[in-house]
């Protein structure tokens, strides 16, 4: 378990996926932590300071030292903390669950975001987009409860705080259900899983004020 | 040392900084391995059955497995094979060395080369541009041999073969020196460094040949 005085602080924001991840991890290893919610129109000083490359959440600060970028938070993380391991020891296993999680960060986070925004191509088109990314997601689940097997692990926390807790209730505020039961059954399967696990439901945002302010931040966008 | 019939294939492609870095790590650890040189144009039927999501070099075949994405080929290589570490131990100095890392590929680079196929705001602001982020890595190397401290890492394979081996070398093709040892004396030593280690020598392409190659790759995306 954690020690006391472990000294552990987080700058995130409370619709950012990227942030809520991290409070998964922490929550997972049973960390106790400062939560500094952030400005992120308006940067702190501090956020400047921590992050002087990106300036973005999340942040996490342990004794003193700095971590930007939540994969390596994540990892920070598991290797500071052993107890209830996040990432496989089996290299392969890892490279894979990193893999995809890049896959889930610059490639669907994007497209079914960017959908959202401006579906240059019509709505049906950017669909089909995000959909074709899904389908490598949907093999990768396939027969698992979980990404990473039986628990919750690092392409669980990557996936579901990206997916199902944010780009999925863009397109619901649309009215658009964008992952399907009979298209991606397992995808589902896994949603349910995932809704099943007491932490996540402590980590990710209340679901119609994140629809609304995905609303806002698309609206930000197109005027832009 | 590597075990005999390690069963190691490496598709890459010559003048791919992303392909150079893993041949560094190979050579380091001693791993035997074949090369097998890909047309970047016209991808292989192998290439796209091993990477379908990407479709892009390099990819490290062990065992029958197959893992695509130079940082993850990395790490792979450095848990599997120990001897000679890549990455630092202590979490916090393998975050670090991680998140340089990604900074190199996915803001040096594409400034550096971006400056050098579309100088939009002019050849002088390019330049600016693609200096204030060599400013980051002069400060992380200041007073070290390596990024990685006496021997050649993680960090030094990935900016080196995208760095000094690669983006510079577009700039020298333009009669421009990106790096002048009056403003960036750190990272000159680190070069100078880096070519006195064997395996770096053998890894990086001939010089000519790549300024010719990258001037041809930049026609062809100006065109595009």
């Amino acid at each position: 378990m954690a020690e006391k005085g472990e000294d552990v602080k987080l700058l995130g924001f409370w619709a950012s996926p990227f942030t809520r991840r991290v409070e998964m991890a922490l929550k997972l290893k049973g960390v106790p932590y400062d939560y500094l919610e952030q400005d992120i129109v308006n940067k702190s000083p501090l956020l400047l300071q921590l992050n002087p490359v990106y300036k973005k959440v999340p942040v996490l600060v342990h004794k003193g030292k700095h971590i930007p970028e939540s994969h390596l938070i994540l990892e920070y993380i598991d290797q500071t903390w052993k107890q209830n391991p996040i990432l496989p020891q089996d290299p392969y296993e890892k490279a894979m669950a990193l893999f995809w999680a890049k896959f889930v960060d610059e490639q669907v986070g994007p497209v079914g975001f960017k959908a959202v925004v401006k579906a240059e191509k019509g709505i049906e088109v950017a669909i089909e987009e995000a959909r074709e990314l899904f389908t490598f997601l949907e093999k990768e689940v396939t027969g698992k409860d979980f990404f990473g097997g039986k628990t919750l692990g690092f392409l669980d926390m990557v996936a579901g705080s990206m997916i199902p807790f944010c780009i999925a209730r863009s397109w619901e505020g649309m009215g658009i259900d964008m992952i399907p039961e009979d298209k991606f059954p397992e995808l589902n399967r896994w949603i349910k899983n995932l809704k099943e696990v007491e932490i996540v439901r402590e980590c990710i945002p209340p679901k119609e004020k994140q629809i609304e302010h995905m609303k806002k931040v698309a609206e930000r966008i197109k005027s832009a």
